[in-house]
């Protein structure tokens, strides 16, 4: 059985008897960010778990039984296991109405914000991938270094098309408010920091990124990575 | 203005009167399969324009109005284009609620969907341009040839993953009935096809696939994707 089926995982959250509770599995700096920024957006209440990853708690069984990808973020809602971050902003902004994280008002809207989601994740986060997680694609170094060039570049032409996008971006990137669109685009932003790219060059889109991060729901999520505990099913056991 | 943004595209469809009328602009064999069966099976009507990748339709400035990105599918709904596979069978299946391509009973069996959705298409499609799109990551001979084999490799590796959760599918891969998990599938398995990877080897994901392009409207999309004139500006404007 594989956690993606639509299915109680087999995580030891009913026992803790807290059903109906969100639990947040997310790395510092990863795209989980847009589901902190998101939840905190909503006022949801949430249990944050925070998994360093560069110590591997991402590849502990403990956490493999959460997402077999052993990726974050992960999000578990009464014993279910959401993954992929596109399947978790959709649950956020359906349990919560009333913040408007979808311009949902009719298909075309939600096609849009689903079509933006898609553009981010497999776009971008390919050329992210390129650049920073050459393991993935090659042992050989030459290989590396030759994906983490074009990668680069084609993550800059990717963006001018985002800076044009949002010329005319008032309060979101689509729609009238902020968006899950507009929660992913910050980790959009924090992608091209870690690849070194001149973000001044992209005037339209850095002036929409500064108004997202003033808010305080925003500065809660970037709160959040850095005060939540390190995760360990050690500290679940004896909880 | 991008056409990503949530606003009437410039494509001369306006002009022709036909306000609600879905247009599809597809390539034979590519991931729009998926857009033309979750149309078929909603027993929607469309117009379908099937472009000839191969010749480069899909990068001549009509098409480019219709989607920058210069890919394949597109959905022309009122004179806004829907790109992004997730983006389009996120509309259909909105469109035509009767049809339940999505089992949207509550919000987490929508997420899951979103999250296979956003599996098959940042993952498998990854590996797929990494094996049949070099030319997308670097122009050195040696690097592409390295790619290929790591993407083969890694497709392989996700479709064990695949036809675990296919075992105790029944009509579809999640909830209990064909959805656009299951329309996406299929292009997974075209992919695979295309990748020479031994399908044998996964029995379970195998019956599932089997079963699908049993289905009439399978056969509709397949059939569709044959007998469409190719599309072409002048076509239309001479119509």
């Amino acid at each position: 059985m594989s956690p993606l089926k639509d299915r109680p995982s087999t995580v030891g959250y009913r026992l803790e008897g807290r059903i109906g509770v969100l639990e947040l599995y997310f790395g510092a700096g990863s795209s989980a960010f847009a589901a902190l920024v998101a939840l905190e957006a909503a006022g949801a209440e949430y249990v944050p778990h925070r998994l360093d990853l560069a110590a591997g708690d991402q590849r502990i069984p403990e956490y493999l039984s959460i997402n077999p990808l052993g990726r974050v973020p992960a999000l578990v809602v009464d014993g279910t296991s959401i993954t992929e971050i596109s399947g978790v902003l959709s649950y956020i902004s359906a349990r919560y109405p009333e913040a408007a994280l979808i311009p949902a008002r009719n298909p075309i809207e939600t096609a849009k914000t689903y079509e933006w989601l898609s553009w981010f994740s497999s776009t971008f986060h390919m050329y992210v991938a390129q650049v920073l997680r050459g393991e993935r694609f090659s042992d050989d170094p030459k290989v590396r270094e030759a994906l983490k060039v074009s990668g680069r570049r084609n993550f800059a032409a990717e963006l001018s098309r985002l800076d044009k996008a949002a010329e005319d971006a008032t309060n979101g990137l689509i729609g009238d408010n902020f968006s899950i669109v507009d929660a992913f685009n910050l980790v959009v932003w924090r992608w091209s920091e870690k690849l070194d790219i001149e973000t001044a060059t992209f005037p339209h889109w850095a002036r929409c990124v500064r108004a997202a991060f003033a808010r305080p729901f925003v500065q809660r999520a970037i709160a959040c990575e850095s005060t939540t505990e390190r995760w360990h099913p050690a500290h679940r056991a004896s909880a």
